[in-house]
């Protein structure tokens, strides 16, 4: 299968980090939300589609774009969740989210919390801010790291029981019953794994 | 009971919003987390207490505040935690944190629910970001709001059902099984509030 790989820049705070930066610079896509497009301009790279409802851009940037415009009023949904589905139709099999985070709390809390939302339908989906990556875990696995990378796990269901494997604070088949407890780890190796039979779990890797 | 009101400044992003600032500027007493000290000093105004492992700490600095500094150099908690503890030592009634976001979010999201733990031995508790407020509920009851306020609950226990009451999304006794699900909720009049038989919630109030 060809891979289709999306990159979806939402309008949250527009990274400055090298990593994100440099993936926005080689996306083979990216799908802007609203305002986020005019943020990629001023950064030098054009948007590719953009989708929301397109109300915080102005009438020339519009005209300039328009073949590009994929208005979505649906006021149930937010734009980083537009956008996800905008990928799916377009037959995405990778989805990267950049710009989800860094301002408003709330909204970083609820992006990062509905990438467990679309990882049920979407698995290989993940989000990169200024300091890491975030990845969804549904179903028991490893992930790659290096040794010393700072580990963070966050349980979506607090009563579920997790392992964790290969890092340096064990987690011996518990719940973490507040977002804290996962935090701070750190990877022995070059991989470490995830042991559970039921949840989803948001693991944040830092670089 | 006389009041005693503490400030705690974290060494995460220090705050840009004039609320926080204005708080800063007029808070009885500022027990700084490690390096805040210098960038409470860089704002012109200086630390009462200084807590943690003090590592960032120059020399020159030290010295300057000796008569100030609290090290702690134990590795189990964090500094946030070091100060809150330090706060309740000190007789503090009510505690205000400022600067526990923005940087790495694993930090954020660690920091916040830290709050919950906190608020057991401690209910007048709350944090300050530059977008809104962080209050903890452990027991059913009502906060004051302004009509159109931009309300979000989070759920730390995914399973247990909450009621609201005055905010324009209804949530009938179910629980937030998402961080997304509670999120974007609007306040109706001066006050709101969550009805539940168990479970501990965070409520981001915006300005």
């Amino acid at each position: 299968m060809v891979q289709k790989s999306f990159t979806i820049l939402a309008d949250g705070c527009f990274p400055s980090h090298e990593i994100p930066l440099s993936h926005l610079r080689n996306a083979q896509c990216v799908v802007c939300c609203d305002g986020a497009a005019v943020k990629l301009t001023e950064f030098g790279r054009e948007p590719d589609y953009i989708v929301g409802d397109l109300d915080s851009l102005s009438g020339t940037f519009k005209e300039k774009y328009a073949d590009r415009l994929y208005p979505s009023a649906d006021q149930e949904t937010n734009d980083q969740t537009k956008a996800v589905q905008f990928c799916k139709e377009q037959g995405a099999t990778a989805i990267t989210i950049i710009g989800a985070t860094g301002l408003r709390e709330d909204h970083t809390l609820g992006n990062i919390s509905l990438l467990a939302d679309y990882a049920e339908t979407f698995p290989d989906i993940d989000m990169m801010t200024d300091y890491g990556v975030f990845t969804v875990m549904t179903r028991s696995g490893s992930l790659p790291s290096y040794k010393g990378q700072q580990i963070s796990i966050f349980a979506l269901d607090s009563q579920a029981p997790l392992s964790v494997g290969n890092l340096k604070y064990p987690i011996p088949n518990k719940p973490l019953s507040s977002w804290w407890q996962g935090t701070l780890n750190e990877a022995l190796g070059d991989s470490f794994f995830l042991t559970f039979d039921e949840g989803r779990w948001i693991v944040f890797r830092c670089y």
